[in-house]
């Protein structure tokens, strides 16, 4: 029986295309669709009972499934696409994840041609396993700051590497724990007593017959993390080397060369190449941001529509919470920021695949651009995203505190996002740098381009008016990237000059940087506008569909301009009065979603299995399976509990004088 | 070896004499300060593994700690307050929060004389164990709407006690799960077919004997919830009646009877009552929140001295991360809101004693006013306090995300009070509705009162301008009361006006609540500010200590100006230039407050027991006590992992086809 089927009937827009639409084609949206249900529909990938686990069985259950999985990926044949989409699915952090998406692609980018054919057989087959030891327990951001040693010992044709203090220890690397063989490790190379940098270096780790650790080599899991469940799947893990000592043609030379005789040369190379992983990396993580957003999304949209509180009349229902302005205002932004997410980082694919090439051709001239704006990004989905789950569990009620809700489970396991791969405020810091720097040259006749192509027309942006007179006024592209484009220009400005009255300017850098960050938020936030009505302006077939991205799209923008309205304002790209019109025109755009908002959560097309939620399963009946699911934990094993003979029967005979406590 | 003796000695004030205003008294800090020293030094209290615990251990745990607490509170002839004390700074949730916190006060506020004289003495010496059955598995905030029945049977003189629904089950009372014997229990009375509304009844619901369920009683723990060890720790309870039948004496009578005949008659004692009730339980709950974010803060503080990232220069150490400006403009707004809202809360306790005096004098006069006040301020310190821990966590980068950094324990424990005792928005709502009532009273001459007495200078506040022209203007306590004051009276009147277009005013409402929760949050943050202001009226002793005040007070007020510069601007209480004046003040007062930064998160007194983090610990030997704490974890018991031979090896050895999975 489907509790939604009256919501459902209410859309106006057909789902079917709006799910490839959300999935980005119809191949994607098929492989996706088969691999979820492929995973969904086996037993052995059941995820209900993971927060009720403790450490060890959490963690065995998981080398279980990693190890079914791999399997099943053989027995299936699957090509690479169709195996990382069922990783993905199987929605349980795990040892291969590194092994895949860090340990491969280090080897790949920057092992030579004879390094690779050595290696990543091994690697594919699974032969091995390995991960990526770069942070150390007392240095994260500042990869510069590591301070692992590995010495070119010119007698043995060896590096030893070796760990000289407590905070050297390599600290969280995931899959280093407990399952790897190997790693491929950050460290300071040195040769003849010169310090040459941080490189990387292949470490086997344990013995591949028993698992052991190999002499010099003190290796652990560095306990437990926030969250039932959660990222406690992952052998986190701690590494300490006591000159350990591995062949120099384990370093990864691509880049760098030590040879025989201890010497250090360049190749032709080119070092900007990294920023060709870098951006492919932060493309993922944008990807995965709305992915996990739209996830908290499906789950409370479906359960506020399920959900009645309050309003009861003459003895009938009460309503249905999804139809109180106050919910829709907090949620329906979230619906929008899911969608809007999914197309940036659509298009940052296509920026990955237009880095790649100008690379390939020696052209550098984007990647300051490229890497400001994935910097920005990366920092902007995944904050808004942690934000956003949380928000969501919120808008659940008690419910949502429950790990049958899925919501804590989800927030715990996203929120590291903000923090790995570069922390959300440092890289706002790059971006605010980017941003002056691009101020500083507006006059050199340098011409600023792609995302930030819009400061070219500085002169109009400084001083151009909104001229909004009606609600509807705000429904308009050209006047909501205008005003978002006056807002970022001239808090940019705004910083330059503030900057330009110190005399030492890392110093004014330094002190002015809540500002400059707050300019790098309204940059990237014009980025994703931008995105979403260039998005709207190809032909997007199915419909109704592109009617529902149109009010998405509205509420996404009119949703930041009223909550940044204080940027507007400041900066004098609006008036009082058409913010206060923009806000009028938010609450019917609301009123507009609000028929489609099952439909729009349906179009993510998530499994029961995915979402992992009662409050979010697609039918909506909600009431019995909390009820049932309550009974299958532990503490209900039995009506008395463990522990009323020693603890509670004492007390309530009053005889715990003589209780052994 | 104190890591930060360094950072206290730069301290300008005398922190033994800031621990007594944190406490609110001598008295206060000295019997906090032993019962803290009691929890801290006895390894019966101990925490440190609770994180790692599965459910049943965890519960188990509980259940030995609770025992052992009272044990040492009747051996010690502990006071009221100080076992209260006691079982505060064991810190972890357990079914006597429940049995104290709310079964006793139901029984004494809402029993009669002779109720109280046969349950309490039971009550006090725990010979039965109590909660407080109210919310339902479908009705949550709407009390009006739960299904529960307890229907009158004239013929054996009993209430018979029914769960008609799946929904009317029973479902998150703390302690019901596996713990109690007894529950108040909030039930629809029906007498004579006529629903009489809800009401509560005394209802046992185990044996004495054996602890197991009476007939008719299903009882059970819900399942588990947000967190590691949090509140995991609590048999939260789902509880259904086939009719169970009770005494007519077990219903609770104060305020109205039900007579032997079945009729009710209501009793002298006013209704309003149950508002003083109310108000004690916000002003506890607004208490705990400045605990809470104390505690985070604490902890992100202490180890922002600690950690060291970026900025070394010629090979020295690199900068402490607390020395970042973006760092202190997310950190130091959360240490002033901290000691904002211990000071408002503190100024809430004195709201309770004026309200019990009034409504003892039969004065209902403030009571819309304190109903109001504390509902905002409520729903505004735990929004404040659950985002700001979570900030604090992110503020310790990666580390923050282990469980032994405290703070993912601390944010799950706590998040259930944004929704617990009101729902946040559904609380601001109410306050708005105070606001509209307010402003559309103004002209009646009926003069405002308490809080909201500002709005009687209506026509002053919705026309005055402010006059800073100097950053140093806004530390003028006048100048920044009255940019707050019209703020809050012009958002008000805006709603106001808006609301008297609508010729349904209650449609009005609903279209408008989000604008209404802004103007009530305005209205709330500005009672924040002027009793922080307030309290500086006061004399403060001590050397320095009132001048470290004034900046927190001043960073509170100058921090919420900025965020909400929207407002501001909107309503045209300030100017951009006034605004970007303000920001400018903040930041030097950023600088004042770092050297006494330590200092000033010292005064809390929270002893390393009690924070329960290694990040936050006093002597900020940090990095030590991390790698110890490491190998802790279930999963270093053997260097190699269970399921390494089931999964791992045969993975490594190609021999997956054969394995069983």
């Amino acid at each position: 029986m489907d509790q939604l089927s009256e919501e459902r009937r209410k859309a106006q827009f057909d789902v079917d295309d709006m799910k490839i639409v959300w999935a980005g084609s119809r191949h994607n949206f098929e492989v996706s669709d088969r691999m979820a249900k492929l995973v969904a529909s086996d037993p052995a990938f059941r995820k209900d009972t993971r927060t009720m686990l403790a450490r060890k069985e959490l963690f065995k259950n998981t080398l279980r499934k990693a190890a079914y999985a791999w399997k099943r990926i053989v027995e299936l044949r699957l090509s690479e696409e169709e195996a990382s989409k069922l990783r993905f699915y199987v929605d349980e952090p795990a040892f291969t994840d590194l092994h895949w998406g860090m340990f491969v692609p280090a080897i790949k980018g920057q092992g030579t041609e004879e390094q690779q054919q050595k290696w990543l057989p091994l690697a594919y087959k699974m032969k091995i396993i390995g991960c990526y030891a770069q942070t150390e327990l007392g240095h994260g951001s500042n990869v510069q700051g590591l301070e692992t040693t590995a010495t070119f010992d010119h007698q043995t044709d060896e590096f030893v590497i070796h760990s000289p203090t407590l905070t050297s220890s390599k600290w969280w690397p995931g899959g280093l724990g407990k399952a790897s063989t190997h790693a491929v490790v950050y460290a300071r190379l040195i040769t003849d007593d010169q310090d040459q940098g941080i490189h990387g270096f292949i470490v086997q780790l344990r013995n591949l017959e028993d698992h052991l650790p190999l002499p010099g080599i003190t290796v652990g899991d560095i306990g437990m993390k926030f969250g039932n469940g959660a990222y406690n799947t992952m052998d986190n893990g701690v590494l300490r080397f006591d000159h350990v000592r591995i062949p120099r043609s384990h370093m990864l030379m691509r880049v760098l060369q030590v040879t025989r005789e201890g010497k250090c040369t360049q190749s032709d190379v080119p070092r900007q190449l990294v920023y060709g992983t870098m951006v492919y990396v932060r493309q993922a993580i944008v990807a995965d941001a709305s992915c996990a957003l739209s996830r908290a999304v499906c789950i409370a949209t479906r359960y506020s529509a399920v959900r009645r509180q309050f309003g009861s009349q003459n003895g009938g229902p009460e309503t249905q919470v999804i139809d109180y302005k106050t919910q829709q205002n907090r949620l329906f932004p979230l619906l929008a920021s899911a969608y809007a997410f999914r197309f940036v980082g659509e298009w940052l694919n296509w920026l990955y695949t237009d880095v790649t090439q100008r690379l390939q051709a020696n052209d550098f001239s984007t990647l300051p651009e490229a890497h400001a704006c994935t910097a920005g990004l990366k920092s902007l989905t995944t904050t808004a995203t942690a934000d956003g789950i949380e928000e969501c569990r919120k808008l659940c009620g008690g419910h949502g505190y429950l790990c049958s809700s899925g919501l804590p489970e989800l927030f715990a396991v996203y929120v590291p996002a903000c923090t790995y791969e570069g922390d959300n405020t440092v890289l706002l810091l790059q971006v605010a740098r980017f941003l002056i720097k691009t101020v500083s040259q507006l006059g050199s006749g340098k011409k600023p381009v792609g995302t930030i192509s819009y400061m070219g027309r500085v002169e109009h942006l400084m001083q151009c008016r909104s001229d909004t007179q009606r609600a509807e006024d705000w429904l308009k592209p050209s006047a909501i990237v205008e005003a978002f484009e006056a807002r970022a220009t001239r808090m940019s400005v705004a910083c330059a000059q503030k900057l330009s009255k110190f005399s030492n300017p890392e110093e004014g850098f330094a002190e002015l940087s809540a500002d400059l960050v707050e300019a790098a938020v309204a940059h990237c936030q014009l980025i994703v506008v931008s995105k979403f009505i260039e998005k709207l302006l190809q032909e997007i077939p199915g419909k109704g569909v592109k009617q529902q991205l149109e009010a998405l799209c509205n509420i996404y923008a009119l949703f930041l301009l009223h909550k940044y309205q204080g940027d507007f304002l400041a900066t004098g790209c609006i008036t009082p009065k058409q913010a206060s019109l923009a806000n009028d025109q938010l609450r019917s755009l609301y009123s507009q979603v609000r028929p489609n908002a099952i439909a729009l959560v349906d179009a993510f097309n998530h499994t029961d299995h995915f979402l992992g939620s009662i409050l979010g399963c697609y039918d909506g009946n909600v009431y019995p399976k909390l009820y049932e699911a309550a009974w299958k934990d532990p503490l209900n094993d039995s009506v008395v509990p463990d522990g009323y003979h020693e603890y509670i029967r004492p007390l309530l005979k009053q005889e715990l004088r003589t209780a052994r406590l």
